[in-house]
């Protein structure tokens, strides 16, 4: 087996340690930030914590932007730092923030004329340039593990698009990953990020790009998620599932960076996208479907890892997401959204986004008509699956 | 809990892979190379396919320096790094030719009068530069990980000390793993170098130094060493047993490498360096002793290792350690060697360390002459906690 491996991110983990921002930017020469805030951090205070923090460093601050962030915010958070001749970036935040600034960070380092609009390259296949300013990522979700990933995921509202870029000008120079910014996550976005650990996790582990240091930080983050994420959802302020939350999270970025991730984050996008569904809860909608379809795995990969996590099989694995999910109260169908046959066939198109291909067992537009139809009709989404086991009974 | 991780080595792990190292060095723009080549490469006609593989890229080899590597050795290859105006540094052998390369690639990066001699570090605590010429490492054994870790493990002859030297700058930039080239290394070789990998993996896990990422990835390995080595030894061209041993080897460099190793490195140092006993098996003979000691860890660490590499707690590792040893036909003691009490004194003495001092418990004197003891005088080393097992019983 031939794979490769780079993790060019440091990582300072630990209650706390957003304290320590202004030292590591002046340890690393970097002056003349800008802070990129998401929404809950300004409205809570903590963005001016953070510039208090920082000692100086940072001169700016940009929260233009909304959940699931748009292209144009891209080219306007780019523009600022033209303009203001930004040295460096501070992204704090959920996984918006992070994917904003990530993005801004290397349309911002040119000019409007060389490098152009985040535009030309979402959705368009053409590569992002490599030179990007630095950046310190500090989430606060334990969710998309966007700290230590070169990914951003981006929506262009205008054509209807929500898909993530790869480029290793995405990585963050540092990652602060302190567990006390994530107390006041409210318990649906708890479980909703949560359930995107777990997706990314899995996906990440049965992915055809896996690798073994992956896998090993995979089945690291789905434990934890499996131990952790229903008393981080219960008991916002329990400390110790706030922190072993985050672990889950930065090490399932690890996880899936490398490998990327699948079926259950292709089906994602057009969720999100048509229907406002949060990433980590529609993530979560397919992922059970998606375990026993890939139980069907010809290395059988997907059984072994059920069994790493202390389940019989693939099936017990899925049970146990199915049965997280109701725990947390999210969704488990989306009839609620009355969809017609043409509804169900625009999702089953949309779901062919290239993560798609990374799913180790083909997925046919049967596959994934059979999903959505399941889940439209309030049924569970593997009513098929059920049978067959049921018949092997 | 705080912790902090970085790891800036790019890995190329598969067969066949070192073809790849000229594509790599142009890639890096890397000319000009020294190849620094253990003694079996040489003579097995490797360090040649290697030049031709460098397509130009290498341009002079070193080759004269011993196994544990001594500081006079690392001397001469700077020298020669000087007087060559080498641009890189390729590493190809076991631990001992990448120990001495990546303390050859920071002494050489200066002029003498600058920079000075390797004596001017190796035991004396002062920091070395960070500047150092880029290396690629290229194991041959499945042992030490040194190809990506910031550890060299030097030996003063003269003055009667090995021990290992810390240093940001030692990182390679590239790690090319070909499992290819550890079929040659012959059973004897593969159990102390396989024991080595162990070791580190179970020291990484326990050190005081420990976190998440670390052990992960050295349950990862320790599993593998489990699985993989007795096939290794017995049948040297298994194609899986070696590759697997291969990954257990760098997943374990990356398990240790931040956490540092512990009480049976410590106690190695001085076994090798007294008695010339082969690293890894000086490593394993005090193994199964300190896994019972460091069972009363008050974090309950060590048996929770033990339960996830499948057994029911730290005795249980222990005596599959033990039992490991001796599948490979590896010493299980130093009665042979027939020390009086003046040398268990002097190894008491030596064992001091600073790797000690990473242990999860206290490791007195008497436990050290306790362990010593018992290992001279043939019994088991661990006589003493077997007593109080049957007492418990
Ligand atoms: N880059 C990657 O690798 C990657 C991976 C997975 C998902 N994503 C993307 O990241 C986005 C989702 O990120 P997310 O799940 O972190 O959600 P988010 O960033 O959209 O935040 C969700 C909501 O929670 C609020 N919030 C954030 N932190 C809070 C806190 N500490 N206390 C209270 N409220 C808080 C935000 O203001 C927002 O309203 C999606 O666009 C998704 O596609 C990126
Ligand atoms: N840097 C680190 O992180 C680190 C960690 C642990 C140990 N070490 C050090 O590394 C050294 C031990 O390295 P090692 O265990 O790899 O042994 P080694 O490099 O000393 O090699 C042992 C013997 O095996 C031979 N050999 C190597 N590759 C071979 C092959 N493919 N086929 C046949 N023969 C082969 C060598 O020529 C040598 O005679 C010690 O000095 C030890 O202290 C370093
Ligand atoms: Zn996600
Ligand atoms: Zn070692």
């Amino acid at each position: 087996m031939k794979w490769n491996y780079t993790q060019p991110v440091d990582i300072r983990f630990g209650a706390g340690r957003v304290a320590e921002i202004g030292e590591v930017a002046r340890e690393r020469g970097l002056y003349r930030g800008l802070l990129v805030a998401g929404g809950h951090s300004v409205r809570s205070g903590l963005a001016q914590r953070v510039l208090d923090h920082g000692r100086g460093t940072i001169e700016a601050v940009f929260s233009e932007f909304s959940p699931n962030p748009d292209v144009t915010e891209v080219d306007a958070c780019a523009e600022l730092i033209r303009t203001q001749d930004v040295g460096f970036i501070v992204a704090l935040g959920g996984g918006s923030a992070l994917d904003l600034a990530k993005a801004a960070s290397v349309i911002g380092a040119g000019s409007r004329e060389s490098v152009g609009s985040i535009t030309d390259y979402h959705g368009t296949g053409k590569p992002l340039p490599l030179t990007h300013l630095p950046l310190i990522a500090v989430p606060t979700t334990a969710g998309t593990g966007s700290e230590v990933t070169c990914v951003s995921v981006l929506t262009n509202r205008a054509a209807g698009v929500k898909a993530p870029i790869v480029s290793n000008g995405f990585y963050p120079e540092l990652a602060i990953i302190d567990p006390e910014l994530t107390y006041t996550v409210p318990p649906y976005v708890t479980a909703c990020t949560g359930m995107d650990v777990l997706s990314q996790a899995i996906e990440g582990y049965w992915s055809v790009g896996h690798q073994p240091i992956c896998d090993a930080l995979a089945v690291h983050a789905a434990r934890l998620v499996f131990e952790f994420l229903p008393k981080a959802f219960t008991t916002p302020d329990d400390r110790e599932a706030r922190e072993r939350m985050c672990e889950a999270s930065v090490t399932a970025g690890l996880a899936f960076t490398l490998p990327k991730t699948t079926s259950s984050h292709a089906c994602s996008f057009p969720l999100t996208n048509r229907y406002g569904i949060a990433h980590g809860e529609a993530c979560a909608l397919t992922l059970d479907y998606f375990t026993r379809i890939n139980a069907a795995d010809p290395e059988g990969r997907v059984n072994a890892l059920a069994r790493s996590l202390g389940y019989r099989d693939a099936d017990g694995l899925a049970d146990a997401i199915a049965d997280l999910r109701r725990t947390l109260g999210l969704r488990e169908n989306i009839a609620d959204l009355g969809l017609g046959e043409s509804d169900i066939a625009a999702l089953v198109r949309d779901s062919h986004h290239p993560n798609l291909d990374n799913n180790p067992v083909v997925i046919t537009d049967d596959n994934l008509l059979a999903l959505y139809r399941g889940l439209a009709s309030g049924g569970a989404a593997n009513a098929d699956k059920h049978n067959e086991r049921e018949e092997r009974q």
